[in-house]
């Protein structure tokens, strides 16, 4: 062989414990990490497209809707945002895209290498938008998509969409939302909101290892992926044929992909525990791990960087950097408790530190540790402590 | 909530084990299984990133490269082919296809979809090219690319490659291959056989669960990719921004999508066995439990698909359907023992079962065994067998 054996894959692989309190991924219930272990089953096995079955019925459980293009890309979160832009939108269509951090920003970024139009509507970091203002600019351009994110985890800001989807169908719109780290921890209609196409990492609030976007299509989105006049540039996502493998319009199941099975049996289980315990429950859950966490951090006499409560993610709470250093602190945690505390990121980069409850994580036992951790990290951080 | 917590979820998860002797997935070591329980990293830890590096010179390894563009993409090995395309054509360039099975025509409509214009170059099942017959094809439509398959898994059939870079570089054409089922199982030699880039699911030879695509570009491809006059369609597998978080440009790694370390980790480890057995080693067992098979099938008096011995693909063996019934075999042999055997796909759908021998399941233990099920089951389905 030409090229040597590496040396340093004969070592040991070690991988640290670590309390994820970031924005995603977060811990794993036993459970879910278990069910991992499963030998490996083939893609189109009977038990494999069980499996998949029971997935789709969590996934229009979690999203409560009842569309039957409801199913699991077999890839990260960002390829949720990817699917919709590029199975909804063809080149020199309109897509009005309300930027408030970075996802907006990257869904653009996308658009654009499909060929439509962005449209960028922003508000300063913090805030959201109003209906007043999306139907304002609605009316202006009259884009085929609006693109919103109901958790914008760059900076802890939640987008209320109940009534939006209303608001865009009057427009001919339709409603493309981003749930990656909202749903499963606050509440999401899609039905009842009418939306048209939504998407969400399974590794924040669904409680399952990173590796696999779950998504569902409206029948209003359906028929106009089925209208278009050019073809859909990605195979891989091309809800058409991938909606076949997930037995989504005619019981027939063709090899599209080979999905993993290992990570379908997390997600399946992370379902089943979701299932089992309520959404509701689930939700409340986080709820009052939020409330926990804020009082929390009130008394550590910390900043909010959502001034406006009401605006606030519950499960992914950003804090003003004001006199700490939030590297040192971010980093004391993490090297003495192996907790993970997140920076900013994008627009807030080194402006805020966020806190993330989510999933197997939101129990009042592990904020209860994790304020510990952070009083003392913050401690240790306070620029004014001369003993850094 | 308006759609109740399905019944079905709250049921325990069942998984059988199985013995997949199939095209892959195949069987994980226990050791790779163990790997994926670890609990999850975040993506841009510091472990993480260990994880990547290492995995990095996994795949040097097993492709046989100095390549500093090799890295795993986090999806299905089909999105390694869609990689392949999207980031090497634009709309207009011609790529050559030699069609043999299922994954020329599979290519040939994702480089349509990118607007690029698929020549198709066809050989019966069961057979492959002759470089005569490529350069024949270089010569008269001067393609930007050429893509081949080194182990077409829907007949069974070897692709040589060596010597093929040369001749593509002679009429300035690129070399795309897919070695997803061949890679690890047979000989590859990335750099030596002038091969510009190469993918391969993880789940067959290489030993791991699937989930991840590792690839490999050449810096003559990569000059390509940074010399475009369109972007790249598709942001995942942009290899421009893919490629910094996999740390192989310039030492700075922004964050693209959330990797999976389950997936990372468990990979990391079936690379770790294969550089501690050795390259050359875990070869040779492929090929010991090829002639091993081989002996077993000609005892069993059955014919093969691809008569010539020199063209057969040692990972994927194939068998002429004759006087059995290919589907009672099959179900036989899941049935009663839970031994996965393959019926064909695509042009050889019915035709032939095909049977794998890939990763952890290249053990002459496993192919005795085997063996075994394949006469009972073919006992079984013996069209004259009067008591069926």
């Amino acid at each position: 062989m030409e090229i040597p054996a590496p040396e340093t894959l004969k070592k040991p692989l070690v991988v640290p414990n670590k309390l994820l309190m970031g924005a995603g991924p977060a811990n794993l219930s036993p459970r879910v990490l278990h069910a991992m272990s499963h030998g490996v089953l083939g893609h189109m096995h009977e038990e494999t497209f069980k499996i998949m079955d029971e997935i789709k019925e969590g996934i229009k459980y979690v999203f409560q809707t009842k569309n039957e293009t409801s199913l699991a890309i077999s890839a990260s979160g960002h390829t949720g945002m990817e699917a919709i832009l590029c199975n909804i939108l063809e080149p020199g269509d309109r897509v009005l895209i309300a930027v408030n951090g970075l996802w907006g920003l990257r869904a653009a970024d996308m658009a654009e290498r499909y060929g439509a139009v962005p449209i960028k509507m922003s508000t300063l970091p913090g805030d959201n938008f109003s209906f007043t203002e999306i139907e304002h600019n609605l009316k202006k351009y009259l884009p085929k998509l609006l693109f919103i994110v109901q958790g914008e985890t760059s900076t802890g800001v939640h987008q209320p969409i109940e009534g939006l989807g209303d608001l865009c169908h009057k427009y001919n719109c339709l409603l493309g939302v981003d749930a990656v780290a909202s749903v499963g921890g606050v509440p999401f209609y899609m039905d009842k909101w009418g939306v048209d196409a939504v998407y969400a990492g399974v590794q924040k609030a669904i409680g399952a290892p990173p590796g696999l976007t779950i998504i569902s299509i409206s029948n209003r989105a359906l028929m106009h992926i089925y209208a278009r006049n050019t073809p859909i540039k990605v195979y891989y996502w091309d809800m058409k044929v991938l909606g076949q493998q997930w037995n989504c319009y005619n019981n027939v199941r063709p090899y599209h992909h080979t999905t993993s099975s290992s990570l379908l049996c997390s997600l399946r289980e992370s379902l089943s525990i979701i299932a089992e315990e309520g959404l509701t429950e689930w939700q409340r859950k986080h709820d009052e791990c939020y409330q926990r966490l804020k009082k929390g951090i009130e008394n550590l006499g910390l900043e909010f960087f959502v001034k406006d409560e009401n605006k606030r993610l519950k499960t992914v709470t950003s804090v003003v950097v004001t006199d700490f250093d939030w590297k040192k602190l971010v980093n004391y945690a993490m090297n003495k408790y192996n907790v993970e505390i997140a920076g900013g990121l994008g627009p807030t980069a080194g402006k805020i530190i966020r806190i993330g409850i989510m999933g197997y994580n939101a129990k009042p036992q592990t904020i209860d540790f994790f304020l510990k951790v952070l009083k003392e990290s913050l401690e240790h951080a306070r620029r004014n402590d001369s003993k850094l």
